[in-house]
Protein backbone atom coordinates (compact mmCIF):
# COMPACT_ATOMS: atom_id res chain seq x y z
CA UNK A 1 0.00 0.00 0.00
CA UNK A 2 0.99 3.07 -0.74
CA UNK A 3 1.59 5.88 2.09
CA UNK A 4 3.29 8.74 3.37
CA UNK A 5 3.66 11.86 5.96
CA UNK A 6 5.90 14.91 5.66
CA UNK A 7 8.77 12.64 6.44
CA UNK A 8 8.74 9.93 4.03
CA UNK A 9 6.34 8.53 1.21
CA UNK A 10 6.51 5.30 -0.32
CA UNK A 11 5.28 4.17 -3.82
CA UNK A 12 5.03 0.74 -5.19
CA UNK A 13 5.06 0.61 -8.84
CA UNK A 14 5.53 -3.37 -8.42
CA UNK A 15 7.46 -4.94 -11.39
CA UNK A 16 10.21 -3.15 -13.21
CA UNK A 17 8.37 -4.59 -16.15
CA UNK A 18 5.33 -2.96 -15.11
CA UNK A 19 6.85 0.02 -16.53
CA UNK A 20 5.77 -0.23 -20.25
CA UNK A 21 2.57 0.31 -19.30
CA UNK A 22 2.92 3.48 -18.01
CA UNK A 23 2.22 6.85 -19.75
CA UNK A 24 3.65 10.35 -19.34
CA UNK A 25 2.05 13.17 -21.45
CA UNK A 26 3.28 16.69 -22.21
CA UNK A 27 1.82 18.96 -24.60
CA UNK A 28 4.57 19.54 -26.61
CA UNK A 29 5.42 15.71 -26.58
CA UNK A 30 2.35 14.28 -27.05
CA UNK A 31 2.19 11.22 -24.96
CA UNK A 32 5.35 8.67 -24.22
CA UNK A 33 4.39 5.15 -23.60
CA UNK A 34 6.61 3.32 -20.77
CA UNK A 35 7.58 6.25 -19.04
CA UNK A 36 7.00 7.22 -15.26
CA UNK A 37 7.80 10.66 -12.94
CA UNK A 38 7.38 10.49 -9.79
CA UNK A 39 8.36 13.64 -7.81
CA UNK A 40 5.14 14.83 -7.36
CA UNK A 41 3.76 11.30 -6.77
CA UNK A 42 6.52 11.15 -4.00
CA UNK A 43 6.65 14.91 -2.99
CA UNK A 44 10.73 14.97 -3.69
CA UNK A 45 11.85 18.08 -3.22
CA UNK A 46 15.56 17.96 -4.16
CA UNK A 47 15.31 15.94 -7.66
CA UNK A 48 13.17 14.03 -9.90
CA UNK A 49 12.94 10.63 -10.56
CA UNK A 50 11.25 8.47 -13.41
CA UNK A 51 10.67 4.92 -14.19
CA UNK A 52 11.69 4.28 -18.12
CA UNK A 53 11.77 1.05 -20.40
CA UNK A 54 12.74 1.97 -24.02
CA UNK A 55 11.55 -0.80 -26.09
CA UNK A 56 13.47 -3.02 -28.37
CA UNK A 57 15.11 -1.62 -31.65
CA UNK A 58 13.76 1.88 -30.57
CA UNK A 59 15.93 5.05 -30.60
CA UNK A 60 14.73 8.57 -28.72
CA UNK A 61 13.66 10.62 -31.68
CA UNK A 62 15.36 13.76 -30.94
CA UNK A 63 18.36 15.31 -28.54
CA UNK A 64 17.59 17.12 -24.99
CA UNK A 65 19.72 19.02 -22.73
CA UNK A 66 18.66 20.91 -19.61
CA UNK A 67 18.44 24.45 -18.50
CA UNK A 68 19.44 24.30 -14.59
CA UNK A 69 19.68 20.13 -14.02
CA UNK A 70 22.26 17.53 -14.12
CA UNK A 71 21.20 14.02 -14.99
CA UNK A 72 22.08 10.51 -14.32
CA UNK A 73 20.56 7.50 -15.93
CA UNK A 74 21.29 4.09 -14.17
CA UNK A 75 20.23 1.03 -16.29
CA UNK A 76 19.58 -2.17 -14.74
CA UNK A 77 18.22 -4.08 -17.63
CA UNK A 78 18.74 -4.65 -21.63
CA UNK A 79 21.40 -2.92 -23.39
CA UNK A 80 21.91 -0.12 -26.17
CA UNK A 81 23.73 3.00 -26.89
CA UNK A 82 23.77 6.46 -25.67
CA UNK A 83 25.77 9.80 -26.92
CA UNK A 84 26.20 12.71 -25.24
CA UNK A 85 27.33 15.65 -28.16
CA UNK A 86 29.75 13.75 -30.48
CA UNK A 87 30.78 10.91 -27.76
CA UNK A 88 28.89 7.32 -28.58
CA UNK A 89 29.49 4.26 -26.08
CA UNK A 90 27.34 1.32 -25.21
CA UNK A 91 25.29 1.32 -21.89
CA UNK A 92 24.03 -2.28 -20.09
CA UNK A 93 22.83 -3.38 -16.87
CA UNK A 94 25.42 -1.64 -14.31
CA UNK A 95 25.87 1.39 -16.57
CA UNK A 96 25.44 4.66 -14.71
CA UNK A 97 26.34 8.02 -16.84
CA UNK A 98 25.98 11.52 -15.26
CA UNK A 99 25.11 14.37 -18.08
CA UNK A 100 25.78 18.32 -17.71
CA UNK A 101 22.66 20.42 -17.94
CA UNK A 102 24.23 21.75 -21.40
CA UNK A 103 25.19 18.37 -23.13
CA UNK A 104 22.92 17.53 -25.68
CA UNK A 105 21.72 13.95 -25.20
CA UNK A 106 19.86 10.71 -26.87
CA UNK A 107 19.99 7.33 -26.42
CA UNK A 108 18.83 3.72 -28.13
CA UNK A 109 17.79 0.07 -27.88
CA UNK A 110 19.72 -1.65 -30.05
CA UNK A 111 19.16 -5.12 -28.55
CA UNK A 112 16.74 -7.71 -28.76
CA UNK A 113 14.91 -7.21 -24.81
CA UNK A 114 13.71 -3.97 -22.80
CA UNK A 115 16.18 -1.13 -21.93
CA UNK A 116 15.07 -0.48 -18.17
CA UNK A 117 17.09 2.63 -16.51
CA UNK A 118 15.89 5.63 -13.62
CA UNK A 119 16.50 8.88 -14.80
CA UNK A 120 17.76 11.20 -11.55
CA UNK A 121 17.62 15.10 -12.52
CA UNK A 122 19.02 17.10 -9.51
CA UNK A 123 20.32 20.84 -9.59
CA UNK A 124 23.88 21.26 -10.98
CA UNK A 125 26.17 22.29 -7.86
CA UNK A 126 23.13 21.56 -5.89
CA UNK A 127 25.38 19.76 -3.19
CA UNK A 128 26.65 21.26 -0.64
CA UNK A 129 29.19 19.81 1.95
CA UNK A 130 30.13 15.98 2.56
CA UNK A 131 27.69 13.28 1.35
CA UNK A 132 29.08 10.62 4.09
CA UNK A 133 29.11 12.90 6.56
CA UNK A 134 25.58 14.79 5.92
CA UNK A 135 24.88 11.40 7.43
CA UNK A 136 24.12 10.96 11.33
CA UNK A 137 23.78 7.79 13.20
CA UNK A 138 21.28 8.35 15.67
CA UNK A 139 20.86 6.69 19.11
CA UNK A 140 17.38 5.14 18.65
CA UNK A 141 18.25 1.56 19.02
CA UNK A 142 16.94 -1.35 16.19
CA UNK A 143 14.38 -3.27 16.97
CA UNK A 144 12.42 -5.47 14.35
CA UNK A 145 10.38 -7.33 17.06
CA UNK A 146 8.90 -4.62 18.76
CA UNK A 147 7.45 -2.63 15.71
CA UNK A 148 4.34 -2.73 14.29
CA UNK A 149 3.37 -3.08 10.64
CA UNK A 150 1.79 -0.41 9.27
CA UNK A 151 -1.61 -1.26 7.99
CA UNK B 1 34.80 1.06 -20.83
CA UNK B 2 34.79 3.64 -18.57
CA UNK B 3 34.84 7.61 -20.02
CA UNK B 4 34.69 10.92 -18.82
CA UNK B 5 34.96 14.79 -19.97
CA UNK B 6 33.18 18.07 -18.73
CA UNK B 7 29.89 17.28 -20.10
CA UNK B 8 29.91 13.59 -19.03
CA UNK B 9 31.02 10.26 -17.47
CA UNK B 10 30.41 6.52 -17.66
CA UNK B 11 30.87 3.97 -15.54
CA UNK B 12 30.11 0.36 -15.99
CA UNK B 13 29.61 -1.43 -12.62
CA UNK B 14 28.58 -4.65 -14.61
CA UNK B 15 26.02 -6.97 -13.06
CA UNK B 16 23.73 -5.52 -10.49
CA UNK B 17 25.36 -9.27 -8.44
CA UNK B 18 28.53 -7.22 -8.52
CA UNK B 19 27.07 -5.17 -6.08
CA UNK B 20 28.20 -7.77 -3.52
CA UNK B 21 31.93 -7.53 -4.02
CA UNK B 22 32.14 -3.24 -3.66
CA UNK B 23 33.38 -2.09 -0.72
CA UNK B 24 33.27 1.19 1.75
CA UNK B 25 35.63 2.37 4.25
CA UNK B 26 34.83 4.72 6.95
CA UNK B 27 36.34 5.80 10.02
CA UNK B 28 33.74 5.92 11.87
CA UNK B 29 31.49 2.95 10.07
CA UNK B 30 34.12 0.11 9.80
CA UNK B 31 34.16 -1.32 6.10
CA UNK B 32 30.76 -2.05 4.70
CA UNK B 33 30.49 -4.92 2.35
CA UNK B 34 27.74 -4.17 -1.06
CA UNK B 35 27.75 -0.13 -0.98
CA UNK B 36 29.48 1.52 -4.07
CA UNK B 37 29.30 4.96 -3.82
CA UNK B 38 29.38 6.72 -6.74
CA UNK B 39 29.41 10.96 -6.71
CA UNK B 40 33.43 11.34 -6.66
CA UNK B 41 33.93 8.75 -9.66
CA UNK B 42 31.35 10.20 -12.34
CA UNK B 43 32.11 13.90 -10.76
CA UNK B 44 28.23 14.40 -10.06
CA UNK B 45 27.76 18.14 -8.53
CA UNK B 46 24.02 18.23 -7.52
CA UNK B 47 23.57 14.37 -6.23
CA UNK B 48 25.18 11.37 -4.66
CA UNK B 49 24.20 8.06 -5.81
CA UNK B 50 25.03 4.44 -3.93
CA UNK B 51 24.03 1.05 -5.73
CA UNK B 52 23.22 -1.42 -2.45
CA UNK B 53 23.11 -5.23 -1.30
CA UNK B 54 22.17 -6.34 1.74
CA UNK B 55 22.49 -9.89 1.74
CA UNK B 56 19.66 -12.55 2.90
CA UNK B 57 18.59 -11.99 6.61
CA UNK B 58 20.26 -8.95 7.60
CA UNK B 59 19.57 -5.92 9.23
CA UNK B 60 20.96 -2.57 9.08
CA UNK B 61 22.67 -2.39 12.70
CA UNK B 62 21.29 1.31 12.96
CA UNK B 63 19.25 4.26 12.37
CA UNK B 64 20.18 7.57 10.45
CA UNK B 65 18.89 10.52 9.66
CA UNK B 66 20.55 13.50 7.48
CA UNK B 67 21.97 17.22 8.20
CA UNK B 68 21.05 18.68 4.32
CA UNK B 69 20.08 16.01 2.26
CA UNK B 70 16.94 14.27 1.14
CA UNK B 71 17.11 10.73 0.17
CA UNK B 72 15.18 8.60 -1.55
CA UNK B 73 15.59 4.50 -2.05
CA UNK B 74 14.51 2.92 -5.68
CA UNK B 75 14.35 -0.86 -5.01
CA UNK B 76 15.06 -3.45 -7.45
CA UNK B 77 15.13 -6.82 -6.65
CA UNK B 78 14.35 -9.12 -3.23
CA UNK B 79 12.31 -7.61 -0.58
CA UNK B 80 12.56 -6.29 2.93
CA UNK B 81 10.85 -3.95 5.08
CA UNK B 82 11.69 0.00 5.83
CA UNK B 83 11.29 1.83 9.12
CA UNK B 84 10.95 5.61 9.20
CA UNK B 85 10.59 6.96 12.75
CA UNK B 86 7.70 5.04 13.90
CA UNK B 87 6.15 3.79 10.65
CA UNK B 88 7.52 0.41 9.25
CA UNK B 89 5.96 -1.26 5.43
CA UNK B 90 7.61 -4.03 3.72
CA UNK B 91 9.54 -3.06 0.35
CA UNK B 92 10.39 -4.73 -3.02
CA UNK B 93 11.19 -4.65 -6.66
CA UNK B 94 9.66 -1.28 -7.39
CA UNK B 95 8.93 0.25 -4.41
CA UNK B 96 10.25 3.88 -4.48
CA UNK B 97 10.97 5.69 -1.07
CA UNK B 98 11.16 9.38 -0.25
CA UNK B 99 12.51 10.11 3.27
CA UNK B 100 12.83 13.61 4.81
CA UNK B 101 16.66 14.63 6.19
CA UNK B 102 15.29 14.76 9.54
CA UNK B 103 13.19 11.42 9.72
CA UNK B 104 15.10 8.35 11.33
CA UNK B 105 15.22 5.32 8.65
CA UNK B 106 16.27 2.13 8.85
CA UNK B 107 15.92 -1.43 6.58
CA UNK B 108 16.23 -5.13 6.56
CA UNK B 109 16.41 -7.80 4.40
CA UNK B 110 13.78 -10.37 6.04
CA UNK B 111 13.42 -12.54 2.56
CA UNK B 112 15.58 -15.52 0.81
CA UNK B 113 17.28 -13.77 -1.60
CA UNK B 114 19.59 -10.70 -2.17
CA UNK B 115 17.77 -7.12 -1.24
CA UNK B 116 19.27 -4.77 -4.07
CA UNK B 117 18.86 -1.15 -3.77
CA UNK B 118 19.91 2.06 -5.13
CA UNK B 119 20.25 5.53 -2.54
CA UNK B 120 19.80 8.97 -4.25
CA UNK B 121 20.84 12.03 -1.66
CA UNK B 122 20.11 15.84 -3.20
CA UNK B 123 19.33 18.62 -1.16
CA UNK B 124 16.57 18.91 0.52
CA UNK B 125 14.54 22.00 -1.58
CA UNK B 126 16.78 22.67 -3.99
CA UNK B 127 15.24 22.15 -7.26
CA UNK B 128 14.06 25.56 -8.76
CA UNK B 129 11.01 25.29 -11.24
CA UNK B 130 9.66 22.53 -13.15
CA UNK B 131 11.62 19.74 -13.66
CA UNK B 132 9.75 18.83 -17.26
CA UNK B 133 9.89 22.30 -18.45
CA UNK B 134 13.89 22.36 -17.56
CA UNK B 135 14.46 19.66 -20.57
CA UNK B 136 14.76 21.34 -23.58
CA UNK B 137 14.56 19.80 -26.96
CA UNK B 138 17.30 20.63 -29.35
CA UNK B 139 17.99 20.97 -33.38
CA UNK B 140 20.36 18.29 -33.69
CA UNK B 141 19.42 15.53 -36.12
CA UNK B 142 19.60 11.78 -34.49
CA UNK B 143 21.12 9.69 -36.96
CA UNK B 144 22.93 6.37 -35.01
CA UNK B 145 24.57 5.71 -38.61
CA UNK B 146 26.54 8.74 -38.52
CA UNK B 147 27.98 7.94 -35.62
CA UNK B 148 31.19 6.74 -34.64
CA UNK B 149 31.87 4.45 -31.87
CA UNK B 150 33.70 5.38 -28.69
CA UNK B 151 37.04 3.31 -28.85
Amino acid sequence: MNSSNNNYSVIHTGKLENINQSRFSLESLGTIQGKHFLKDELNLSGMEVSLNILPTKTSMPFFHKHNENEELYIFVKGSGQFQVDNEIFDVSEGSVVRVAPVAERTWRNNSAEDLTYFVIQAKENSLTGSTVEDGVITTRTVNWEQTVEHA
